[in-house]
């Protein structure tokens, strides 16, 4: 039974369907009718206009979007457990030709404006040290907490402040938007965001992300660094096809709820076992070694974490009998 | 009726039901049965041991390609018209990190070892100069002329003796080996290619390309760059099918072989007014502005290509009685 | 007897001097007064503000320029034979982050208009095509040709209109300003020119260059690439002192002067041999091996450009009877 | 009286009068006799064949060394507080294409072999995480502590167990080896290093620096990558001659010598204040602001380094008389 991450999870049917539906010939790259229909299916979602490319991965929507706000020779603050930094081999470094990340602490991969402040502070505004461009924050975190829409304009009033962009990986977004209850906007440009990684793959879909620029103006160049990059597929339709049935009629809030729920059944099943609060689809859970073990010969598939800490990441396709006999599971250790 | 492009054709119903049938639970990434079984199938067919990794896209292919054969202050030598100088955005010079191309001549796209040893030699031998460490040829090329078994072991012979490795561009790769009669072995490395785009979406495919190292420790820092450029999707599984599914049963020529064959039609009907002989699917014919005005008024739809000159690619999926309507418009022209 | 480059000629005396008179300690990198005074002295110059930095190198005054200019996905526009192409091991390439060199033809590397819309007219504006943002002109050309007012101005004008930036490098800005006699603001920024490599080393200069910027604006991301190069030297002062040297007393003029006046003297010689007209210190001359091989056994030094053809470039500090002497011996040949 | 910098200290005389006699016309760039002759006098410095090459910076030095040590998807353990992290405004991952830094601890910028085996631990071996390629170290740091040849040949010796190379920043190099009393060959390449960048600018110099590279196949790449940085001076005759006065009769040590006295006598007069050891010629005290603007009034020039932190740099040309008058205002505080 797979607990070991959403990435790995089925496509979801409908997915699947409209991809089959898609098989007409239309022009190449992205400027099919599917293709060219994700900006106005963005901009309602999003409440304003927004310019909205697909790519095929996470790691190139942040890469891209980080490219977008940072210089080369600027620097990009987040958190020193963000995905950017330490699951990307480097791409942010790459995309952006060689920006320094700057790193800051807070509990469960979140940062706090006085964190961010506190990275700022650091830098000497001379030409030794490589200011500070742009911030970049996770929701949900690679620890499952949440950014609520007070978390977010907290911290893009800083950004303002300090005149930095504001990035947002939602490799997991839309766990963070089923759990928080906040409206898409909410989330992001209200609060200040110039730009979202939108996760789908994660959450039902088979290899199509969106990357939202809230003002479409930032996306000009990008259309040439996702070109220059690789990443503009030539039937980029069926990219197009994925994202618009995942939207369609709400799937992926369906998706994200399903899987969410998986993960609170797990958290409250684990009760003081648990490391951060359960806030959207991952559950990390102190365990000793041979509790682990035991788990795992029932049949459980989770990663270790750290010492005597596990990781527990729940699907919108996990089986709901699965849950249930995780959280009996756990509950018995 | 599209002859404009085949990069724009449907996807084949066998490529479609593999995406279907692979939709079980597996590892992330390329860990799964299917992105494993890769490098086996291609060694198979290549009759050697090879390293086989799915891109997305041609571009990533030839880019990532170049970047494992060329240092950042080196040079490849390509075509003048060469798809990595024409059509990628510079997606070569992102991968190496500014390396350059040089820039060879040839009617058809098609570098002969001459051009090759010309370029070469025009460079210095000093610090002052990118020295060459690559050469890129394309098979078959961007207007449809094929490099034979011979062609390829003439140009390999010379890169040896020059110090140079060899690429591959095969985004047509099928309509070569079907035009060649030649085994893929003898069009690639006992000719001395070091690394093959292997074109995959162009013949039925949907967005998953292979690119193949025929020494496979030239592979090794590709897996970090293919990460880095953010091409590494997590469901690999969905590219390793795709793949899979159009190297079944000879999918891949059978493809080619229609689409090379309805490229063989419209060159008869053309005659004279060819500008290149046609070897693959692509056509380039002389006409006047009011002539292709008259094809398109018939529902033709292609590119023009120069002043007076046209481009005509068929497909794998272009139903015979387009192309006999579109042979037949020409002889009367 | 020297006339193989100017690169190689001694330092001026008064250059030394200033050198050592500047042996007081101050402020590191450039925040010294003599570093600080260079905006001053070259607004002075230019009759417009502007912002000087001083580097090592004509290549890092050209490829900082050009980075400034374009970005990582555009492209430049210069002469198939100019010194950035040919010279600099991908210097701009490096700086620019991969950006592309689009090449132009021309007699003795000189651009005109006409080249110069060609090229940019054969660029689609489509995402597969790196966009040309830039067009670099050599002043005085490498083939010893010089761009008049006139000259900058049309191609100024023309770069307005297609909405390039335009770069001058200026390895011989003074050559070409004694050559025309015209005022160094004519000769750039009124012309339309947004950034100058303006040269010292080879006209009696040790180790200090300028980049010009008349938009001071664009000066300010080159502060960061400057240090980002390694080019931000602690002991600047040394820098600035060796450029206030050239200018105080128009030194740099009297220099090129000089360096002038020897070509004009070898040209005038070489009369029916010459490839090009004689307009700034270099001067390309048609012989034979045997009377390359004849001029080398009297002791010249030079070096031979191309089949039949040599080189002979003059320096500011060439002896006169060592061009008499030369200028004797091409005339008897 | 300045205390702020060694890195706005004046140039020895012998630099100046070397520049002075080199004044002679030689091959340009680094074919000259100076240039030529480096390799052999740094062979006989460090016991066994080198590669010199000589650079204008020592971020220069540092940056092409790391380029020539790690490819652009790996990583550099570093500490968090080195110079190639803090002051050289992203040059490592300019030259390098964006290797991360990945950032250790130890008092006094010092790293240990424990620190750099828990951090190369923390990087799990898959494409995910840029791999470690190389440690770099600086002797002496960046805080006045040394590091002996015990210290190098410990981690010299893991970086061989891991398959890591290893880097030294010896912009203080001289300071190091006065301070320990070793022969450069036992602090370096003895010890396994693979690469050294050796100031001489701080320590009387004016623009030059060496990068020594103890396996010279290594140089090879560099040679071309300074070209391409805009490293390659023409009348690199001029940095030769600036080293070579350096090496003549142990200047390089004699001036190391007078500034490590100078950081000697402060440390003694300001006993419990230190911060750290003093070991070469930085000088950390902790004073109240007050008394901070007390020594300040009486006319040195200092840096606040922290919150009730000072530092104190000596240099090879501090009139002693500064030096006593500095230590007794301490003593007095």
């Amino acid at each position: 039974m797979r607990f070991f991450s959403d990435n790995a999870a089925s496509v979801h049917p409908k997915v699947l369907e409209a991809i089959a539906r898609v098989n007409q010939v239309d022009t190449a790259y992205d400027g099919d009718a599917l293709s060219r229909s994700l900006d106005a299916a963005f901009s309602e979602m999003f409440e304003c206009d927004v310019a909205a490319l697909w790519v095929s991965t996470g790691t190139a929507a942040n890469a891209l979007a980080l490219a977008s706000l940072c210089p080369p020779h600027g620097s990009v603050i987040c958190h020193a457990e963000a995905h950017i930094q330490i699951d990307e081999c480097g791409a942010p470094e790459f995309y952006t030709h060689g920006a320094k990340l700057l790193l800051g602490q807070g509990e469960g991969a979140k940062l706090s404006p006085d964190s961010i402040r506190a990275i700022a502070g650091s830098i000497r505004k001379d030409v030794h040290q490589a200011q500070p461009h742009a911030v970049s924050i996770t929701n949900a975190t690679e620890y499952g907490l949440t950014y609520g829409a007070g978390d977010v304009s907290a911290i893009g009033a800083l950004t303002k402040e300090l005149g930095l962009r504001l990035h947002m990986d939602g490799a997991r977004f839309a766990n963070a938007v089923v759990s928080t209850g906040e409206a898409p906007a909410d989330l992001t440009w209200r609060g200040g965001v110039d730009a979202l990684s939108f996760g789908f793959v994660k959450n039902g879909g088979m290899s199509a992300e969106a990357l939202i620029f809230f003002d479409p103006e930032l996306a000009e160049a990008t259309r040439y660094r996702r070109k220059r990059g690789g990443h503009l597929l030539s039937k980029g339709r069926y990219l197009a096809a994925q994202i618009l049935a995942m939207l369609e009629d709400g799937l992926w809030l369906e998706n994200a709820r399903a899987a969410n729920a998986g993960a609170a059944t797990l958290g409250q099943a684990a009760g003081p076992r648990l490391v951060y609060p359960v806030e959207a689809n991952e559950v990390f859970i102190r365990v000793k070694a041979e509790e682990a073990a035991r788990l795992r010969a029932q049949g459980f598939d989770f990663y270790d974490w750290a010492p005597g800490e596990i990781r527990l990441v729940t699907s919108w396709d996990q089986p709901p009998h699965e849950v249930s006999a995780l959280a009996t599971a756990i509950a018995k250790l």
